[in-house]
């Protein structure tokens, strides 16, 4: 299987793209790599396995890489005899945040006809920004956990109950996001925020909240993760996420009873079909009075949540094998002949 | 003012779209104007302006001129001494459908670094899809025409009051889109839309309905075309559309209350603001018991509707000036150089 792990990217994520991919690299141990790293410039560069570790990237020396240009089928090198095709398979878009899960890369794939797997450029604007999944989850009747809206131009003059949580309506890895006690944090979580993006949720804050998370992709039939309860801390900060993304270790099912575990199950296979086909996402869900609500969906999680697999590279060999497929558009230009003839050919 | 108007593209509407390019090209008088065109393959030329004829396309013609690769910062001509860059100033994306309007061209443009006039990537993928851009709507607290959808999957077993109208959620210019009168017709036009895509929005056919489109852009302010009372034929069909496109004549301001005006200019305001920012767009909406409805969102219009407004090329020149700037994201390595001193070094 040839596999491209497409990582880097212009995002607040760029270095925890470049750890994802190491990770990647140990996990995917029976495939053929390669590595394609965008860097903050958005260039391409085709990276030796060898080269696969972090100070590659930190230090500048992969700019001694060669570049790749990427046309109509494939990436290119560019050479002293003009552009060399490279055959590097199915691209395995592994950018968080910017450029990786807001649509950007889906579509520079889709467009030029490559390979690929991830969320293709609706799914992806729709995980992208957390107040359009609100309203995909809600159309398909998953619930989720209530909100409102804030604009930077709103006023700030509103009422809360407190403890609540804010968050920049798009960006992951907790970017920009608070928890807030009380009024008098509100202004500087919501400064914070607004540095971030234009618009922000509000949110309760759910203490000791249950919270799980589903992993899964569809190739012949849905393949769903364990149940992960994860991490019990308020919320994972930069650093600690950071790390977390380096995860290749096995992870314990969560004892949870089987109608809730199905619940869950219910829930992501809604919310993953059909628009996220081509893809291995993560959806994080809260339990509130033994009700499941979609708290966000990760559309490129970090490693890929390999972790939470039994067979993650069984997956993606089967994953590979069932993306989905354009449509075919035939242009024949019957309306422009019909247009022409019925003018008696005149150019126009 | 350089103006790139890019044109063609893998879409149904790759001939309506030469047809506003070749319009375009008469409106847009005292610009400087190169034409980038997309043929089927989704490979880029660059068209002479004298070659500006359907023929050029219609006939293969085009595939003398010479090709474009699009890179960081600019578009480039591939010769026998490498690239070369060609200066071609702002683009304006005129591909409707596919590729244009689902986020695929704003995304290619967005991540090269090329300004560009069009719908952004999320402003695309809401557009594009009728049944996001209903949730979008509601959203915003703008009305909607009701709907119910409909998954090729259902079951169609479905009450309905006739008529209805069938349309499938992705996909402009009436393609596959049916009127349907009793329910001895609604097999045919369910079939005929789930050619087309997995989900279709079924909504009441309201014979005689009020109509109104409205267009407009942001640039130090809001620019509004006049309201313009479209055709009243049931819906045109494409050939009758294809020629709508290529209108460049002025029409007459609707002759409605001041109230209604300003309420379709409200409802066209919540619409563009923020996402819409950059892009020159049709609203077109429904009155129904002196209510606004918002029937759907055109992210790219046919000729831009240019023949809405009073000073088109005015306002295209102001809007080049104030294009939505993409935030800056400064790449340090902070965190992988702090990992890699906690670790001594390591490499990893």
């Amino acid at each position: 299987m040839n596999i491209a792990i497409l990582f880097g990217g212009s995002s607040f994520e760029h270095e925890i793209s470049i750890v994802s991919a190491i990770t990647l690299k140990k996990v995917l141990k029976n495939s053929n790599l390669s590595f394609i790293f965008i860097n903050a410039n958005r260039e391409f560069y085709l990276i030796d396995s060898k080269n696969m570790k972090s100070n590659h990237f930190s230090d500048g020396a992969y700019l001694k890489d060669k570049k790749l240009i990427l046309k109509q089928r494939a990436f290119y090198t560019e050479g002293i005899f003009g552009l060399k095709e490279q055959n590097l398979g199915t691209v395995l878009n592994l950018i968080h945040g910017r450029d990786g899960e807001d649509g950007k890369i889906a579509s520079l794939l889709e467009f030029n006809g490559i390979s690929y797997i991830s969320p293709r450029v609706d799914a992806s604007v729709l995980s992208y920004n957390k107040l359009y999944t609100k309203l995909y989850a809600e159309s398909l009747g998953v619930k989720v956990v209530p909100y409102s809206v804030l604009n930077s131009s709103d006023s700030r003059d509103i009422e809360l109950e407190y403890p609540v949580i804010i968050k920049p309506v798009r960006l992951g890895s907790s970017i920009g996001v608070s928890i807030v006690k009380s009024v008098n944090d509100l202004d500087y979580a919501l400064d914070t925020a607004f540095e971030f993006d234009s618009q922000v949720l509000i949110e309760p804050f759910i203490d000791g909240v249950l919270e799980y998370n589903q992993a899964g992709s569809k190739t012949s039939e849905f393949e769903l993760s364990i149940v992960e309860e994860p991490n019990k801390e308020e919320f994972l900060d930069f650093e600690k996420k950071y790390l977390d993304f380096s995860r290749d270790g096995k992870v314990e099912d969560a004892q949870i009873s089987t109608q809730l575990k199905s619940d869950i199950q219910d829930a992501f296979k809604k919310i993953y079909a059909t628009i996220f086909e081509g893809s291995i996402i993560r959806c994080d869900f809260f339990v509130v009075d033994g009700e499941v609500l979609l708290n966000e969906i990760n559309p490129i999680p970090g490693s890929m949540a390999n972790y939470l697999f039994e067979d993650f590279e069984g997956m993606v060999k089967r994953l590979v094998n069932h993306l989905p497929k354009e449509s075919d558009i035939k242009i024949d230009y019957s309306y422009i002949h019909s247009i022409q003839s019925a003018k008696g050919g005149k150019n126009q």
